[in-house]
């Protein structure tokens, strides 16, 4: 499926030029091989002769490649004249092997469930089969992105010198679990959505908005809504700005991609690595790794990142108090845009610790 | 209606003996008249000659008024050898008139709009024209109880010498509101719920049981499951906890009565007393006011509660941490409920002030 476009919203009409790694017969981590399984990746800057300045940027829930797109280019923290940079689609995002996009057995409500290390370990063959990369010059990441770049850092820590995760954990917490359940029935509870089994997504519109309610709620904190901050967005009221910035968000996106991507988010793990001991694992990641909160985050809050910060060997510990919350990094206030930025310049200047 | 018990849940077999308050035709402050309403109370104690010690304790969202009896008693901070304890059924609670026990055409979806006023206006009849009573000794609430009480506190000054609200504001935080709209949306997904003409309320028991997972998330802390809180409780896992004591705790209850109440909560808000401005309408209390956040508290954030607190001419900021969050009161860890109770004493033995 190399090179061939999707449809609807995750098209590159929508979502910008993508190009696809053929991932063949993709055994997951859940046991099932995904036949003619790809990779979507979007591409920023060149690679230079020596192959030492990928940067590699995985994106959040409901995202795609493009997402994080303002924080890449010529002057911008992940700079391209400097840095090669590799934005992947995750699996189950719509553009990479998708419920969304793939055929029978494995379509719509059939696709199989994947992994936080299945997104890794296809961008590792990614990476190193197409670019002939052997180290990263960093991995970097908001939200799931976080959970890849944690997941990259404790599975190949000689890749990995630099990374930084964004509001984002190596596990998930409890209560963040709760919330995806509780969005995830959301997102059922319409009729339409027919256990997966729709024709076309707009017709789960029902699903598609009570789960927006729950983005409304939890995606931002009492603060938001309290000092109405999203008046700086240009909306009248809170609910116009729930109806507009929010639903419209989400209201587009295929409700099985959504369950898919919020499945791996809910079982997002690296203790594994370490016989079940997250400080262990944690313990051994080499990378200097920043650790990047937001204040006021409810999906991550700031005590179980700075849990996680204790126990990496070089960890870094910064804070971002912001009334966005978790989704700070979506650009809505400039000066967390620039805060995020310079953390984003720290980072990727500062030196790097390998095996 | 008077002295009619209810059915089911809402019995007295289920709830404790209560007595029943004729209303008479009723006009509630949607504009409607319900007639033949009821407000059911349940009493502690023994109003004395001078009947200068009737405490007024309405309940929260979900709540009878039974609800709160481990409160009440000899030896307990509303000690019924001084106090005689008034609890009152909200409207809509399932013992007071309610979409329950209404006839038509008033029943089950068609019961009208109630107010907290509605509530307090209800309360305010009971204890004047059953009772005698001039002045109350104390008002106090949790959440629900809480709004009623600062309505209490600026509708009745001259009857409001001391006043405490747990966990509850002046004003229902957006942020709370949006938790609202998650909330009803997840009672009425339920194809069984029938825009509120089901015959058994046991049949919605899918919209109960999501409604369930939105009170798991909000109504505690993040730290009680990053702690493991609720293993002192007996749980074996979180989801044992989430399923025997949420889902436990909500499923026998009517979805209609949980709607009206929910509703109201939603528009918690003593400001139209001074046309608009909540501090002005604070600024009108002349209770010594009790203002006790929980913290952790998402549905009323210790901010928002010292916001509030600021603008009383006698109020008295007491803030209690816990890992339980909003549902601190519930009694479910011993120091929580000792200091609840401390507050209590001290608000209730404290000077009072009225206009």
């Amino acid at each position: 499926m190399t090179g061939t476009d999707r449809q609807g919203y995750y098209s590159h009409a929508q979502q910008g030029e993508h190009e696809y790694f053929d991932l063949g017969g993709f055994v997951l981590q859940s046991g099932y091989t995904l036949p003619n399984a790809t990779l979507a990746y979007r591409t920023h800057g060149t690679l230079n002769a020596v192959k030492d300045n990928l940067v590699l940027f995985p994106h959040m829930y409901s995202g795609t490649p493009s997402s994080l797109d303002d924080y890449i280019g010529p002057g911008k923290p992940l700079d391209t004249d400097e840095y090669f940079v590799v934005c992947p689609g995750q699996l189950g995002g719509g553009l990479s092997s998708s419920p969304s996009n793939t055929p029978a057995p494995f379509d719509r409500g059939q696709f199989p469930a994947v992994a936080i290390a299945d997104d890794v370990l296809a961008q590792y063959r990614l990476v190193s089969e197409r670019f002939g990369v052997e180290q990263l010059h960093a991995v970097l990441g908001w939200s799931m992105g976080a959970q890849q770049t944690y997941e990259w850092a404790v599975r190949f820590p000689d890749m990995v010198p630099r990374a930084a995760a964004f509001a984002g954990t190596a596990k998930t917490p409890v209560h963040n679990q709760v919330f995806i359940d509780l969005h995830l029935e959301l997102l059922r509870s319409d009729p339409a959505f027919a256990d997966g089994f729709y024709t076309d997504s707009a017709d789960v519109h029902l699903g598609l908005r009570r789960h927006a309610i729950a983005f409304s709620l939890e995606g931002f904190t009492h603060e938001w809504y309290r000092g109405e901050h999203w008046r700086a967005l240009g909306f009248a009221t809170s609910n116009d700005f729930r109806q507009s910035f929010i639903r419209g968000y989400f209201a587009p996106m295929d409700p099985n991609n959504l369950i898919t991507q919020a499945n791996k988010w809910w079982a997002g793990d690296i203790s594994p690595h370490a016989g079940g001991s997250l400080p262990a694992a944690l313990g051994r990641i080499t990378a200097h790794f920043f650790v990047v909160p937001f204040g006021g985050d409810s999906f991550f809050p700031v005590e179980d990142c700075e849990n996680e910060a204790g126990h990496l060997p070089h960890g870094e510990l910064r804070v971002i108090d912001t009334p966005a919350g978790h989704f700070a990094m979506f650009g809505l206030r400039p000066q967390d845009t620039e805060r995020i930025s310079a953390v984003m310049t720290e980072m990727l200047s500062s030196p790097g610790y390998t095996i």
